[in-house]
């Protein structure tokens, strides 16, 4: 099975995305099950992001922490999107066969429209890309939240009017939901994400994850008292890093009484710091040493469009691109 | 002043496509005055055209038409749109400012769909992409007919946004509307148009010419009698073959009497069979030998690419992709 990402360039990562999409991800990779075909979706960026340096840096930044986190360009196809053209030739042919009505009924647009942003072509015609991102790789699955189900749909769609008009060309594409994901909680108890501002990240210095931990908001129990780690904030973070053993050690202390909440900061600080320890060498070796991480993308980027020009060989010659 | 025309494949051509556009534009040519770059629109005509290979024949066929009847790739450049696939990520990167107004606005989409074409997101998008073309090239001048001035508006807009946002990147196009045109009447006297079914095609085998020379409508003086040509049809068409004493001559026929309106069309059919001569050899010879055709096609696609690759490294770097 061809499983296809597409990965934000979202700059800063968090114990959200790790523990929500990356570690599987990762883990899925290790397995050697799945043919994992991973991209950084800077075009898409493009959509929501309009500063040059922000998005350029956030795109080589991306790549240095998900190589960083485990992604191997050995056993998986990673590149950055705007490495292999093809897919916007393909962009273009699937919009001859998108009826208008199917991209003005896509809910991610109305939805950002609504929230506030610029309702531009590039925000509106965005799951038009996205079909094209899917099915140039031949892919089965693709990892999607719930926002993003409509837009492996509206691919699928498109797909089998294709396949329909022209032969079997596409692989017909699934959108596939992780019933039990990990749902990291920030700082403040609600669903970690950057736009909430409570986030831990991975890759911050000493000094700043030791304040984003500080942060994390608790009750008021006195040091000496026993605490209810079921509902802590801290506890529910520092699990994840934990065995079973390790989180019934925690939850004891919790029960005991004589700590206070500044010291299970302070061990869930230790915890984050030990368990990216490597990943952050990498990551400061990688951001030092730039030329390498861009021969592993242009690795990447050459495995993508062998499967890249396969498709469009194909699809060139039935829909009548001259030669 | 670099001027930019975009040709649509539109298989065959006839005498009014040929005194309206073709013979000014490679009248220019020859002049020498204007950097030309024309390139045959093959992706812009699958927003109307669905067939494979309709559309890859008429291609083709407009390639060795165009070069048959006078545009010299030496001294112009002369691509089709799908080998300079630079067009493709501009268009991408222009969607991001192009206000979802701005394209609803576009007349042509509104017309087309009224007509009854299907609103289908390639159409739609077509002037974002003809955008994309006019600023690739840094083109100061685009000939156009009435029904395009605003497409060239729509990319002179972006042009202004895109060089207000990140510098003086692109050429602000103008539109260039030809005043006196030569309008061409078809065999019924309405203005020659392949929708009306009423035109003289260029490359037609003899008989097709001479079918098609024969149905011009007349009045029905008798043979005997003089004739007015200042009406005739007939006479309309055939003076775009004449000069001054050339039509005098003609004239004085018609007011003579004593021919019949079928002597007068056989006139027509061999001004028009010995006006073409050249032309219908070259052509014939190009359908006979393809790669000739192509290798000057790959000239001139790599002499468009290198205008293309030097405008795209300066937007890729002031719109933030990586690298």
């Amino acid at each position: 099975m061809r499983t296809l990402t597409g990965l934000q360039p979202s700059g800063k990562f968090h114990l959200g995305n790790y523990f929500a999409s990356i570690k599987p991800m990762v883990e899925a990779q290790n397995l050697g099950k799945d043919d994992m075909f991973m991209f950084i979706a800077n075009y898409h960026a493009m959509t929501s992001v309009s500063e040059a340096k922000k998005l350029k840096d956030a795109t080589f930044e991306a790549a240095a922490a998900f190589l960083a986190l485990g992604i191997d360009p050995d056993k998986s196809t990673f590149w950055v999107q705007s490495d292999v053209k093809e897919v916007l030739e393909l962009y273009w042919i699937l919009s001859q066969l998108t009826p208008m009505g199917l991209v003005e009924r896509a809910h991610a647009y109305k939805d950002k429209v609504a929230k506030g942003a610029e309702a531009h072509h590039g925000l509106f015609s965005y799951p038009v890309l996205m079909a094209a991102d899917i099915l140039l790789f031949n892919s089965n699955l693709v990892p999607v939240g719930k926002d993003q189900i409509q837009h492996v749909e509206i691919a699928r769609d498109l797909a089998l009017k294709f396949n329909n008009a022209h032969g079997e060309i596409f692989v017909l594409p699934e959108a596939k939901v992780e019933a039990n994901i990990a749902t990291v909680p920030g700082t403040d108890g609600a669903k970690m994400s950057k736009s909430y501002g409570n986030t831990i990240d991975i890759f911050s210095d000493a000094k700043t994850l030791k304040k984003q931990c500080s942060s994390i908001v608790t009750d008021s129990t006195p040091l000496e008292e026993p605490k209810e780690w079921k509902t802590c904030n801290v506890f529910a973070i520092a699990k994840l890093f934990l065995d079973d053993a390790g989180q019934a050690e925690l939850a004891k202390r919790y029960e005991k009484g004589g700590e206070g909440y500044g010291h299970f900061k302070m061990y869930l600080n230790e915890l984050v710091w030990n368990y990216f320890g490597d990943a952050r060498d990498k990551f400061d070796y990688y951001i030092n040493h730039k030329n390498e991480v861009y021969e592993m993308l242009d690795t990447g980027a050459n495995k993508a469009r062998k499967v890249a020009r396969a498709t469009m060989e194909k699809v060139r010659d039935v829909v009548g691109i001259y030669r």
